[in-house]
């Protein structure tokens, strides 16, 4: 069995069915818990700007996931802490790119900071994939 | 099996037993996580004040649930992001009407902001059932 | 089968591997949701400062592990919500103390404010174990 999309026809729909409203996780599967990834790149340093930080973020998250043997179409759950609302946009910009037709869930919310006055956006996550 | 709460009695109960400390789901569940809902009506407006879109993200929480053979009482946790303290208050009061006997795990925050201007607060949840 | 850490040679590694960068649940696990923990003590007093919060968090979330059979190595994700990013850095220092050898993944934000004015953190976490 594999992970399903629940966008019932009484609410309205997703914009752009960029998202899901709800993604459901049959019994029988791992479940993998992603902590709060940020722009480091492999060197230490940082992503000098959100759009960097975005994606040194989505490459962090499809290494990991790579690690655990799952891909983005198993993220069902992703959650950004921005820093600004207009920073969402930006965000979900490059996030969508990542999920063409296998739209996770998501939260979106803007903080007053995060751990580092370097980072822009912290975002993390839930995959999850029929298996041991 | 079903979903089990915990509320152990070396720490103080939650208020009015209007939520519980955790709620344990037994092997052999499927989870639904629930993107983060907003006050939408389904014509694409938006409820005007924060008593309405706390209904409406009700309302959106149960037609996802019914989708997926659900209800409120296989809610585990839910999660809100509030714009002011005293909007938890208002918030708290609509959702507890929705879990009589079986409270959620909840956690409750105010945010700096949302990404669209009109909205007051997002709600998101995770849901969990006996069965594949 | 147990939980998994997974910290891929690809990505920066995790500070002083105080964290996990995202930790594996196997198929035919229970999962425990533990709701936002705040620095109340069992007369229902708070704590006065942020340290004896944390503490008083921490030892609330093992009473509730506890209660359900848990301990903290079952963790698998632990987010905190902070009120500045200083007390990030307070708020991990005493929650580190709690996972040698088997660090959770991790979120940790700053927000605006909490139910209560006189709370300073709010902690909550997911926390998983093979078996029914």
């Amino acid at each position: 069995m594999t992970n399903t999309r629940h966008n019932p026809a009484a609410i309205a729909a997703p914009a752009r069915n960029l998202y899901a409203h709800a993604v459901a996780v049959p019994a029988g599967s791992r479940h993998l818990y992603i902590a709060g990834q940020v722009g480091t790149r492999p060197d230490g340093t940082i992503a000098p700007d959100l759009e960097g930080q975005v994606e040194q973020i989505m490459a962090n998250i499809r290494a990991i996931l790579a690690d655990a043997g799952m891909g983005f179409g198993d993220i069902v759950k992703i959650n950004a802490y921005c820093l600004a609302a207009e920073d969402i946009v930006t965000y979900a910009g490059i996030r969508n790119r990542h999920f063409a037709g296998s739209p996770p869930a998501t939260t979106a919310v803007v903080v007053s900071g995060l751990a580092d006055p370097g980072w822009l956006v912290e975002v993390d996550a839930v995959a999850a994939k029929a298996g041991a």
